[in-house]
């Protein structure tokens, strides 16, 4: 209580008038504070009553022709949860060291890991589990080229996959967007019974957050914008 | 004055705080009504004190690894407009036969197809372009495979792209998603004098609308969740 600034993070709850009313969050607010959240206060599931509205709202984003051909596979069920978690296992375990070794002497750095280590050692008492797919056909294309296929293929998933966090941020609940855990694609089909048009394109875990959003830091914009040609950048000093 | 709902769709502006201001408002609204606007009221310029915090608010947007490697091209200059409006009328020309073959018979779709043309033929009167890049690397690739590395490409570009739309229909610019003009990408860089390993993803067209947001239709949740398991549907009565 003694804390003004962030407000306080919104507690569980399982009443949609009250998840309607969080999602009426100023914009503004949601995106700026929005950022990966691991840690979970409980492993208490998820109340339907609560994802599906933020699922509803997912599907509001935009894709490439108006095609719609998303699947989302929820994933509740332990014995599921614990399969994807051991896939996941195996590629921690071989990444981990990896980014540990990159992280050397830098205490922050390996601060910022500890969530994702809890997430990895808890994968499966995660309440839910989201994993966005979307139909493989000839004008959308996970893998190979052109580009503009595959960039349309993306296209149709990732704003919708945004919108799932803006609204999880918006609730309270802690969400993150990982590709780590699904990279074996065959074995992820194979949990999941997917058609092999249905492609998983990431999964994002879900929660009642623990730990808090909150402003986040980003590369100036002048350092990012470049105006009609790539190096011309006017706004290096006046924006920030 | 007359209509009462939706909201009257808010004018252009020059105002930094007016632009604050609309940008709070409720996120849910926001997601609700975000759809494809293409008519412009105006063809003048987007103030660069409008433009500028709607793409800091879009790069609050999570990147994988927090990577944070985008490029953001915004293109005012009306020979640079003309340039990319030319390579996107020869494709328009040679998609645009098949589109309306495809929609022969049905005037709604016909009607649905306008926005597009108009865009087409006026592309170089655009007030703006923005085409998000990003670069390649090892871990993010926009084409080729495995498939988790083109994913975490585009995973970093889109929900960032997702943001500038959902602030644009918030401050009321018209704006839209679209691939097809920069479909030819080594013309696209040429154009832009863009390095190898900076990959336009994009091109979002940018000016005050004409045409209204508003409520937009889409599949029922019901028939997109699958729980656990594809083909376990228990949603497709309940959800609306």
């Amino acid at each position: 209580m003694t804390e003004t600034a962030p407000p306080p993070q919104p507690g569980p709850t399982t009443d949609p008038s009250e998840v309607a009313e969080r999602l009426r969050m100023p914009m503004v607010d949601a995106m700026q504070t929005q950022r990966a959240v691991r840690r979970l206060i409980t492993t208490e599931p998820v109340a339907h009553e609560v994802l599906l509205p933020l699922l509803e709202l997912s599907l509001k984003a935009p894709t490439s022709s108006n095609t719609q051909d998303w699947t989302y596979l929820v994933v509740e069920d332990p014995e599921q949860k614990a399969r994807i978690g051991k896939v996941y296992g195996r590629l921690y375990k071989l990444f981990n060291p990896i980014v540990t070794r990159q992280a050397k002497g830098d205490p922050q750095e390996l601060r910022n890991m500890a969530p994702g280590q809890w997430q990895a050692e808890h994968f499966a008492e995660i309440p839910v589990l989201v994993i966005p797919c979307y139909r493989k056909n000839m004008n959308h294309r996970p893998t190979g080229r052109p580009q503009i296929r595959v960039s349309s293929f993306y296209g149709s998933v990732y704003p919708a996959v945004q919108n799932l966090l803006l609204a999880c941020r918006a609730v309270g609940l802690g969400a993150s967007l990982q590709t780590l855990p699904i990279w074996w694609i065959p074995s992820i089909r194979k949990i999941l019974d997917l058609p092999r048009d249905v492609r998983p394109v990431c999964i994002i875990p879900i929660g009642w957050a623990k730990g808090r959003y909150g402003p986040t830091t980003r590369t100036p914009i002048g350092e990012v914008v470049h105006l009609d040609h790539f190096g011309n950048q006017p706004f290096m000093d006046s924006a920030g």
